[in-house]
């Protein structure tokens, strides 16, 4: 290929071109990749220090790998943005994150090179493993899969029960593990400890030095790939002194550490490896944010920074002419804080999400008391169950898609045990650019299906902090119910947030409005979407009432009864999944007494909502202030067959 | 305390009588707390092998520790029959599984010294380490926390999760790995390759003597614990060449292994480890079954054998004069071989389970391409992903109640990506003396609330062969749907079942009976409760009409329609739980559709429901052939203060 100094990234639609280099451009193309993601991410937004930590990893397997018939996943997929550009997505990467454009993950829909759609952390080795399993059964034996898996998400259980079968399936599986001592805070736990000390051990490094000049010279001199991993294996048998690495006590053939970032080393190494059979692990060192000195100082900061100014590394902050309302994660981060001060035994849990959930705030006031336990989502839910019978308060904030992960430690460790473990569920709901990996959209439909569990969504930020107050209460802790609180991601509604803190009878929802024509009855943020829309309505002389249900189980009965008594058009709004969701809740009550009444239900519709602005999603939805609107106006305009309240009670 | 030969364990009501005893006395109370395991069991059914394998580490817990403040949390819990009789409850241990009577795991509501409830495994590390950190927290540093873990159950995620963090908090953390080489089959995967490959290694035996010989010494010796272990880790520093225990890796001192069948060592040595303050593993070598000969030779056979001849160790079958229905475990096992015969694709996929799920049947049939991944379910799920992106028609079988554990990746890897993964949810509804913790009461509602999911379930044996046939069709693996197919542990009702497979259109249920007065709709194996009651009602002269919905999801939209119309009471019927699940799917139908009738559904309340044999818990639910017809007359009663389809539309 002719190549114009500058301009070589122009010329790469996909990988093929990628591999008709010379592997001297290889870092040319490095500089440009890094470049177009800097270019790119300033001015559209995205994840940032992930992809740039990756970029020769990224040129490398794509020049060694014949993608996409080899097959190469990546895990949680943030840091796959060098892949999409390489692979076809250059020119429409400007459309990254945004509604109807690129997904900021790789997603099999998209392209051919995405082996597997990701957003969650640690599915990488199952995921590959399995298409390895499969090429076997399928007799073909050259194909390779290759996992690229974080050092933050080797701490997940799946990651380990991935290794657990690698180790003994006898597969073309190529875990590279890309070590850059982050999750989006620094990782935690005992596994970071353990590669920090391979990775410093003067043991380990001069025999890596050793192993990967006798690979160097052995392919040089064109022997077989046989004899290879047999001298190998007995240079580090030696050299080791039968020292048993971690990965290797898993069945899987350790190399490295290497420097994740020498595109050179890195390619070599990746060539030699793809003569290696079987199942082995490839340790990258490389720096999250490489190459851009704001992103490799702040590693958390700019793990997805928004705009900024490339030249001087000045993040764009929005300016506003009137005080805003908090995000409801720093609502969650002081206010436990303010609780803890007064109530000896509570204590703050996060899997991995420190920064994203502000229980940072608390690590900082308390650190004691405030426990991050990396990717981990299960052991978060059974490590807070056990704190819980031996009498401590605890908050574990996880957000609504994670809690997926954990649900059957909510179920066995929790709901059947009857503890009070508080779980504070933020980004439930539409989750916005992340977009359907990241929805908190079942949270409601698989927790209230639990015994022994208490589900609540605040409205605003008052009721979140007087939900998290009346949670610690003696009467609740004594009980036998879990408590979920859940809320969306980012601003609320309140500039003067910092209310008094009040107990919310549980179970009790509250009238906002009254009105003649229909009852609203909304769960959790949505209603103020209802509130907008009353006021709408009642321009157009529609009398909403609007009921801010407060509790999605159990339901305010009482205020359903008077509800179901007054009116005979029900509209329920929600920001989760229609199926089972607090609006089936209400069909199951209005059953129960045998009332009957139109009852129609806005949420997440039961098909997969893919990414964009929030209020692009709602409007999608169709749970939007507009929405409601829309759907009062049809409730009240249909042709109503029925006597009013002849049947309110059969 | 005077012991009568023969006769201490009937002395012993709690460990504090335990602890009276002399050493010596030790193994005596070890035989007879043997032989009462043996008595009761083969009298009275239960879990087998795994209690009789740890009796000597049961009585050494208990001896050594200050049970019920130091907090001792079993994992699983099949194996803590010991543990009951030595605290407490001896003497109704005859109840044990019973309706009303103990549970057979561990249940904190039971006994204060049951610390954890458990059921499903690789809970205790996190669970135990909460306690731990508790304890920190309210400055008690004198308190133990132990979990006792098996080989098998330390390949979950769970398990690893929770070493990870163990092993950088600094607590009274002891985990005692109860390594017996199986989990109900034999154990797999790399760990346990690894855990086999320590055991037998002669470097590692060797240094084993010479630490223990050494810490025998000290202790006679008074010295301070602090050198103890000083001393303790040089020896294994220099002994071990710095070999680097996988356990250690994570942080976590490693002892042993030793035989945990040996009373004397393994109190002497839990005596010394409780003066080595921080994190740390005991490993032990124990014999499932031990001191049963039968049942240490066919370990998975005797995990929970029934009810057995305890003299000539013959399990007593139960003998029938006419040909009985076979399980659905095993009408699983035959049909998949019979599909995989004929479709290469096929595979079948078990975490651990082989034998309960009846897969077995086909890794003895075609061992390539049936996989047992271990105490896996996470990634059992992801790896079915990763082999249908590879064109592989994957049947994933997991009991329902597991499936809570994977609940992350049916969303996140499976439905999400619309890809067809087969999965068949054994145990679903009420599991019988398991108890709560078994149940699959939730499937349901945890699938049904996710897009690209189809659920089903079988009424009999021929609807499950042909829900398995129709889920690897072509139109379906071209599809973007997975496929669940739920049924019950146990007996089917069709003797003859080996039936021609037949398609069944998705989502279209059936007629099984006409009817003017009501319609039953059922879905799944309760359908035959309806049939028993629509005979009984028949004679009462209610003519109830009965419908098998086959699919929860989606619903037979056409069938509903005419249910609806022609009917205003309406009788749902499920085995899971009431909250979200099929009922209330008919409900939202109902809504969306605006149709007015009486609808009540029976099926599992919102509490938890406790063990007992399966019919007794149908009963106390409500839903057998008693409850619909109960249920049916009183609808049939009520006064009916709504004309006739007057409401039918809305």
């Amino acid at each position: 290929m002719l190549i114009t100094p500058g301009k070589i990234l122009a010329q790469i639609n996909s990988p093929e071109d990628l591999r008709k280099l010379d592997r001297a451009q290889l870092p040319l193309v490095c500089n440009e990749l890094r470049q177009f993601i800097i270019d790119n991410v300033s001015v559209y937004g995205g994840h940032f220090g992930a992809s740039l930590g990756v970029v020769e990893l990224t040129v490398a397997l794509h020049y060694i790998f014949n993608t996409p018939d080899d097959q190469l996943v990546w895990d949680v997929g943030h840091q796959a943005y060098g892949h999409k550009i390489l692979t076809g997505r250059r020119d429409n990467f400007a459309t990254n994150r945004l509604y109807g454009g690129l997904s900021g993950f790789p997603k099999r829909a998209e392209s051919d090179f995405d082996a597997f759609g990701v957003g969650h952390s640690s599915t990488s080795i199952s995921a590959a493993l399995g298409m390895a399993v499969s090429s076997v059964l399928q007799n073909n034996r050259e194909r390779h899969h290759i996992a690229v898996i974080g050092d933050g998400a080797m701490t997940a259980g799946l990651a380990f029960e991935g290794m657990n079968h690698a180790g003994t399936a006898d597969t073309n599986l190529l875990i590279v593990l890309n070590d850059n001592c982050m999750a989006i805070d620094p990782n935690v736990g005992a596994l970071k400890a353990y590669l920090t000390d391979i990775t410093t051990s003067h043991t380990y490094n001069k025999v890596r030095d050793e192993v990967w000049n006798l690979l160097g010279k052995m392919s040089k001199f064109g022997k077989s790939a046989q004899e290879i991993v047999s001298k190998v294996e007995n240079t580090l048998k030696v050299g080791l002194l039968e020292q048993s690495n971690l990965f290797e006590s898993l069945g899987l053939r350790y190399f490295g550490p290497i420097d994740g970032n020498d595109i050179e080393h890195v390619t070599d190494v990746l060539n030699d490896l793809k003569d290696i059979p079987g199942p082995k692990l490839l340790h990258c060192l490389t720096v999250k944010g490489k190459g851009y000195g704001p992103a490799e100082k702040d590693q958390t900061k700019w793990h997805a920074p928004g705009l900024f100014d490339k030249v001087t590394g000045e993040i764009k902050k929005k300016t506003y002419n009137k005080p805003q309302a908090p995000k409801y994660q720093d609502v969650f981060g002081h206010t436990i804080v303010e609780l803890a001060e007064k109530n000896p035994q509570i204590v703050g849990i996060t899997p991995a999400m420190p920064s994203g959930s502000s229980l940072n705030i608390m690590m900082q006031a308390m650190p004691d008391r405030a426990f991050d336990v990396g990717i981990a989502e299960q052991h978060a839910v059974t490590f807070s169950a056990g704190m819980v019978t031996r009498g401590s308060v605890v908050y574990c904030n996880i957000y609504s898609t994670f809690m997926q992960r954990a649900y059957d430690q909510v179920v066995h460790d929790v709901c059947i045990q009857g503890l009070p473990v508080i779980f504070c569920l933020d980004r439930a709901g539409i989750a916005g650019a992340d977009g359907p990996t990241h929805h908190g959209a079942y949270d409601l439909a698989y927790m209230r299906c639990v015994p022994n569990m208490i589900v609540s969504a605040p409205m605003n930020e008052e009721q979140l902090r007087n939900l998290m107050y009346t949670a610690q209460l003696p009467k609740i802790q004594q009980g036998k119910s879990a408590f979920t609180i859940r809320y969306p991601r980012g601003q609320g509604v309140m500039p003067e947030w910092r209310t008094p803190l009040e107990e919310i009878e549980v179970g009790k929802g509250r009238q906002i409005r009254e009105g003649e024509d229909i009852a609203i009855l909304t769960l959790g943020h949505v209603g103020n979407f209802a509130v907008e829309a009353c006021e709408i309505l009642a321009k157009q002389a529609i009398q909403a009432a609007h009921y801010d249900l407060r509790f999605a189980k159990p339901l305010d009965e009482a205020l359903l009864h008077e509800v179901f008594q007054k009116h005979d058009h029900i509209l329920t709004v929600e920001d989760g999944c229609l199926p089972g969701g607090v609006g089936s809740a209400i069909l199951e009550f209005m059953s129960e007494h045998g009332y009957a009444a139109r009852v129609k239900r806005l949420g997440i519709p039961d098909h997969i909502i893919e990414h964009g602005e929030p209020h692009e999603l709602y409007y999608e939805c169709g749970f939007d202030a507009a929405g409601i609107v829309k759907a009062v106006q049809e409730m009240v305009a249909e042709e109503d067959l029925r006597p009013r309240h002849e049947l309110a009670k059969i």
